[in-house]
């Protein structure tokens, strides 16, 4: 065993119907006068017991440069960021944390996990920038699976498997350690139990608490091949981000599968495999818009990690992406 | 579900062989100059690619506060604090960083975990203050399985086993949550398969790996019954600390594990029962040194955690002293 493992300190509160209640003890614990919200109109309030003293919804995809300065701007004399929101909105909040070192108290209301990472990101004219700094990472979660409800269970299940990629990948990724990979089979555990319920308020909590342990090991383990085919596919022919996920998981799991020891784990966690809790739950594993699927495999062998435990040719990714594309059994494709 | 978590940032370095390596890269990483190393004379030289600029060997059990204020004022001028060596050397560096704010680099050489806690204790005539205080956790520690060759492999059953209570508790103590549970249960399997092998450099490994989860897992759930019991047993007649910790575990899990789910979760992690467990491995449920069981189950009741997933009244704990006292087979004991 040789390995490094850095633990990002953060606290979380996770109780369902809390959310306002546990907010207004984190502002008070932190004694925060200024607080600036960060919410689209459409989210969620959970402000009722606390005083906002600015307001952002200026929230758009990816963060651009220009969304960033204006509430950097905002942000002038506020004391603290409370997000509310997906990935998105706390991705603003990150961008204001980063130049001002204001902290973030997150209150997330998708699977998104951005809200457990010290990653930020921001585009300007579609090149996005990406980094890693911890004033970033937000110093309370508060998570309340109401706050969920209003997701419909297609984009939720969607949101879930995407969630569920982050903790398979995070098995062989980069810097994959033995924590990283007990907390994503942890998290595996959980989203195969909430996405199997994920019309009940029971299934939301456990796909919530999944997503957060999803968010902890891949933050930690980085970027493995699941990873870096999505976001090269991603790049090259915008497609769908958690639906492109959903489908690609199933072939990578089963093309590292006779190499990975680690992949009984996450069989053993599910408590079946991966591609008949698909079934089980309707999720999709047909890959959609994907044109020339040589070229594609071109593209992305570069990106290939040299942790990957079995050796990824060209060959091997073009017929994963044919098998994918086609919708075949994954586990019958691999074994041909 | 509703819960909160506190994760505590902190970098780990693990590996056999590279603790003088893991070092230098941490102490250059954050740049100190002036190196106080707070190690016991007999600790193993870690030192060799670094240099010293201050020397402490003044370590003594449970930190007495004259040793603590010595080493207060030979860290004037420092900028690190580097331990290397068990739970007393840990908590002396622990008492430096408490009044001066240095940093830490702990070295452990045992099972004892001190180095993955933000607690700190002191002691001034006989009595001992504890408290808990971010500043004193160590910022990185270093974790090299080589170093505790010179532990003999008794001496390391019986640390593991104490580590292996950390675990079990953490599972039911008042601030026992599923990422604590999730942890304390990676903690098990670990040490399970450690202790197994505890002769070879690699069950060390494993055992080293298990101890700093229950550690993390322990620090954040808190003190559960069978840390309550040893508590006191401890401190009313002089135990040794190990040895009756290893002897009160099978019990407790016993008596709890009728009412407790999580039960199950520990035996599926060691692959076994405990006491086939301790069987296997040559551990001891003989508890020693308890002169009157009735007395002790008095001392203790005032402290049972109410988070205890079973009801324990003066007549259990009288009956599980007595069983434990008599070495009876903490299962058969536990039917009856």
């Amino acid at each position: 065993m040789s390995w490094k493992h850095v633990t990002l300190g953060q606290r979380v509160r996770f109780g369902t119907g809390l959310a306002s209640q546990n907010l207004a003890d984190e502002v008070e614990r932190l004694g925060a006068q200024r607080v600036m919200l960060i919410a689209e109109e459409t989210a969620p309030d959970v402000t009722s017991k606390i005083q906002v003293a600015i307001r952002c919804t200026d929230v758009a995809p990816h963060v651009p440069v220009e969304n960033a300065a204006r509430a950097r701007e905002q942000a002038a004399d506020a004391d603290l960021l409370v997000s509310v929101g997906g990935g998105s909105t706390t991705g603003l909040a990150k961008a204001v944390a980063l130049t001002s070192g204001l902290p973030i108290i997150a209150v997330p209301t998708t699977y998104a996990g951005s809200e457990a990472t010290n990653v930020w990101g921001l585009t300007e004219a579609a090149s996005k920038t990406t980094g890693s700094d911890d004033r970033v990472l937000p110093v309370t979660v508060i998570y309340d699976a109401a706050l969920t409800a209003s997701l419909p269970d297609e984009l939720a299940i969607a949101s879930g498997c995407n969630a569920l990629a982050h903790c398979v990948d995070s098995m062989w990724a980069p810097r994959a350690d033995p924590i990283n990979q007990a907390l994503a089979v942890e998290g595996i555990r959980a989203l195969g139990s909430g996405l199997r319920k994920i019309s009940s308020l029971e299934g939301r909590e456990q796909t919530l608490y999944g997503a957060y342990l999803a968010a902890v090991a891949f933050a930690s383990a980085g970027s493995g091949l699941h990873h870096k085919i999505c976001h090269v596919l991603g790049g090259a022919y915008n497609l769908p981000h958690a639906q492109t996920h959903t489908a690609i998981l199933p072939y990578v799991l089963a093309f590292n599968a006779p190499a990975a020891p680690q992949a009984a784990r996450i069989t053993e966690a599910l408590g079946t495999s991966l591609i008949s809790l698909y079934d089980e739950i309707g999720a999709s594993h047909v890959l959609h818009g994907v044109p020339d699927v040589r070229e594609a495999a071109r593209l992305i062998l570069p990106s290939v990690p040299p942790s990957n435990p079995r050796q990824v040719t060209e060959d091997d990714l073009t017929a994963l992406l044919a098998a994918a594309s086609a919708g075949e059994n994954p586990s019958e494709w691999s074994r041909a």
